[in-house]
């Protein structure tokens, strides 16, 4: 029996076969725990260099939710809480990790995933303005993904006003790059992992959507931020045992360009599956230029791929149409690709 | 030099006079603490009465942050959020009390500050037909006010929808009574103590801003819902050693019908400023029949009004208008409440 | 029927009737919420100044749990706990309150209720030459009670031997003062308010215990050490909205040294009835200065004593032997010392 | 240049070859994420057939702070503590993991690191005794190590005497199994995977130390205890995107009795260094069987082994002795092990 082509998500196979290919050779070798050896240094030295941060402080944990986590609890105080889109990870889809942690999540509408800079200040300032100010979450931190929730991207200027804003106001910025290698390769993005460490006070480089097993590289740009960061870690129960098969990951990734070819194919697969789209007269939901593809189908669109495809449901756009979403990664195969652009353009 | 009226909020005074004779002739007597006294247990025999709900869990809180941050905590599943309108008190004015102890706001947009049973169904409809709802904030609870931040009360029969949607979906209803005198006092409203006690899970009865020094009084229609009530209270440092006080000021005031009095004396001068403002020509925001009174004003109107007056400002509403906020309460003077009318006509 | 002697413990009755004047004679002005009212500020003033700390921040909560569980919470890092004596009320009677706000107590063996700079110093350095302490619980404070849970009291060199170490380790110190007045009274103590305000980074002043209703007067000698203190308080649940009723109560125990008045009375009680036990050969647990008296009596003495007194049971001490506590406060009669006297030489 | 001999845990390589073997085999197969795919339901059943529980609920985590941490959060009410000995995991070594949950150790001293049925009886007891217990932690679990964090084990007569007392008082029973494959190996072990099935309320069988890169297995038999755990694992961040990757590690360990197998391979290593420190007259410092062998040595001793073994420094006995651990594990290699009998001999 044929299985179908499968494009629910960007995590549906295991790892890169370089990182399995080094899992293996290293795996007899007796190493330290936690993090403390020679393959993770060699991991941050690599990442460090990426970002043009010799200093960085860089950490690996193990998924996106424990690391926004993380990340939004040690940098904000007790008592603030994090600005984000209404679409954004942290609002809708870790089902209360950040509260957990005491936070509250200051939602912002959005037309397209991205928050700007002129709604994060008048947010900001309006709390500052309001009498009642001391009774209110104060803002602490702007968290934004790159690309966004929706695949959308910020420019190099978007985020240069954001984090003017944030810097003016004494509020930390966080970028969640779940999908950054889909970013960093598109031909339209013009924000580099230099520009992250120049712009964020921290971000993380997404290893479990970008050809890891599992795992994100956190990167906070000035090292004496976050001190104590191991406690933080093993507190929320995130601290490997065997820190190095976090370093191995990376330290492939990081290795001849790897994460940039990862993106690069993924884009390209994707772009393809647009074209296919357009031709075939689907509307895209709205542009993007990364790895989903998010586009209207009809019910009996959606019915007949559904026979050679797996594919996301988004949600409803009216009565008639449906949201859809396609996502590529760096597993996924060309002939699948082709095959898919037939489906759609048979519809 | 005259003084300015002061209609800024409900709590500028101290506490009813009988509340303090109470106090004054049971200081020198000695009784065991935290709530442990008879006052207190007649205080809680009063309440039970009045919401004619014999086998009632009673607990006296100090504050209405407290008593919402303790009340959402206990009745919630670690995992579970609390439905609330985005005007309620718990997702704006808290700063974070219910964050911190774990548990998001699931805010919803209102007209008029009141929820209805329809999208709260939806709310929860969708989140459990979402396939991704394991990932995201169960709905545990509703949180509503009676009367709400912006006056408006809800009618017997939008409560008992509410309430029949809860029982439906297993989540809790909670409402907030912090200035329940009022609204009890309205000839527009037909839910009675009785029937709260009958339709939510738990509510209470504020004090603080019904004639109390301090205190609200949480009411627990089935006493096995929540055991170790006072471990609960304990541990979020809310426990009085004094309980007595609190007994006094809920003895006093379900003594002689004194919660209603004081209630129908507060709506009669909120009555008669909302006559003033229809007579003066000023908007009132929107239609409310309890202790606050919204209105536009010019800008010139609020100087004018300023120079006398001590009133909140509620927020702007244009370039020329803004809404300001009387608030009448217990110990309202009849003569203020005939000067502020005067200055209202003359502006 | 003659009600039976009462010395169970130190919050028996209501308040010091100074205060209760006071708040009969201010109960009509109108003033504003939170603490931002004049009598507050003057409360305020009077406490920097008995503290000789001008620049002291100054705040009021309103129980012992709820004070420690705020300061506790927010000197530490989310990572740090802190130490203090098995016998601590942090440690035992506090219900979780610490843990509730994520931090673990260290807790240390004591002889007498009371932490000395030596295991202090070898507990921190412990801490920092562990290998693994990465993944230990940092210590971040230390909490010590003035007087201790056993009455005992550390003297000034006691004191300064332990902030010494405290700074030299970067670790906050904080002095829980819960029975305050009954310290300062004590001939034997050499412990001063402005002591106090030298050597720690926060102590509170007990108001519950010593004359007021409920209050606790907590002092941050350095007020840049906590910003935005009314938003840590009001998220904690515990930002009183009638503020003023706190600062009338400190207010008042600050006038004209009634403070000292009530500790000074309490303690020439407590020295009463130490004589009265070593007359009757009742041996005394351990020697305090303070307001409690602990004394071991037999089965047959303790059953006498409760048909006529109220007092604590403390633990028992063997098979025929117990411990129990008689307290004193601000609000004892001279005439129930006495008969209390009689009645222990009568045993 | 000759590598030292490495002893110094339990967790220095990598993975079990199998593991990385079938890693391999599926890594390109496409499967859904968080656990739903086909290999970990292979896993779930063969630990449910293991443990003879065929309803049990079974879920994999990433490691044993984070499987404590979330297994005591989900099992105690928000008010309650957990019993553990002084000398367990989390009380000591999770960095305030249990404290960020909320919760208190309530820690218990023991001769050996095993907490025995009498003194969980009385505390449980004195709590409830005691008049005060409504301010005090509510000993809501206990928590035990099988092997302890020393070594030893309990048998399956004391488990049942601790469960009963569980059971009578309402208390859970949460077994830590970071090291189990190295209970069950013993020869003196008599508690069987179904043993703790039957007894336990929870309890988790280890792979991170016994032959997995990473995963705890974690057994709840009665499946109705813990309802929506997939949103109490990802509310604390720990919800794996490739669950696939336990799966497989689990999958593997529980075919053809490879964890069997990893245990015995250990306790034979562990057995034959034991002989070798007696043949040396290197006493050690208590009798347990299993793969952790703590010893007694001199200075001049340890200097010696230093140069040619890497062990762990486990505490100071006296200023001449120090305790020192070996440990073995599943991937130590027998002429380690004979290289290592070799150096005692010759001290």
């Amino acid at each position: 029996m044929k299985t179908q082509l499968n494009f629910a998500n960007d995590y549906l196979q295991g790892a890169h076969p370089n990182i399995l290919k080094r899992m293996m050779e290293t795996n007899q070798v007796e190493m330290t725990g936690y993090g403390t050896d020679p393959i993770t240094e060699s991991a941050i030295e690599r990442i460090r260099e990426a970002c043009d941060c010799p200093q960085a402080e860089v950490r690996f944990l193990m998924g996106g939710t424990q690391t926004n986590q993380i990340m939004i609890d040690s940098l904000l105080q007790s008592y603030q809480g994090v600005i984000a889109a209404k679409t954004g990870h942290v609002s809708v889809h870790e089902a209360g990790a950040i509260e957990f942690g005491g936070h509250k999540v200051l939602e912002l509408d959005t037309a397209d995933g991205k928050l700007n800079a002129q709604q994060i200040k008048e947010t900001i300032e309006d709390y500052w303005a309001d009498g009642n100010h001391e009774h209110m979450v104060m803002p602490g931190m702007v968290y934004i993904s790159q690309p966004t929730e929706l695949g959308t991207l910020y420019s190099k200027s978007e985020l240069e006003a954001i984090a003017h804003v944030c810097k003016e106001h004494e509020v930390k910025l966080f970028v969640d790059g779940a999908r950054l290698a889909y970013a960093l390769a598109c031909p339209e993005n013009d924000v580099t992992l230099a520009d992250l460490a120049q712009l964020c006070d921290a971000f993380y480089i997404g290893g479990t959507k970008c050809g890891a097993m599992f795992g994100e590289a956190v990167v906070i740009p000035n090292p004496r931020l976050l001190p104590y960061m191991t406690t933080i870690i093993k507190q929320h129960g995130a601290l490997l045992a065997k820190g190095r098969l976090l370093g191995i990951q990376f330290d492939e990734l990081f290795k001849d360009h790897l994460y940039d070819t990862i993106g690069q194919d993924a884009i390209t697969d994707a772009n393809q599956i647009r074209q296919a789209c357009k031709r075939a007269g689907l509307p895209l939901y709205f542009e993007n230029p990364t790895n989903q593809i998010f586009c209207l189908v009809t019910k009996e669109q959606m019915e007949k791929l559904s026979e050679k495809v797996v594919f996301s449901f988004w949600e409803k756009y009216d009565d008639e149409l449906t949201v859809i979403r396609f996502a590529t990664s760096w597993s996924t195969r060309k002939e699948d690709v082709e095959a898919l652009c037939q489906v759609i353009e048979s519809l």
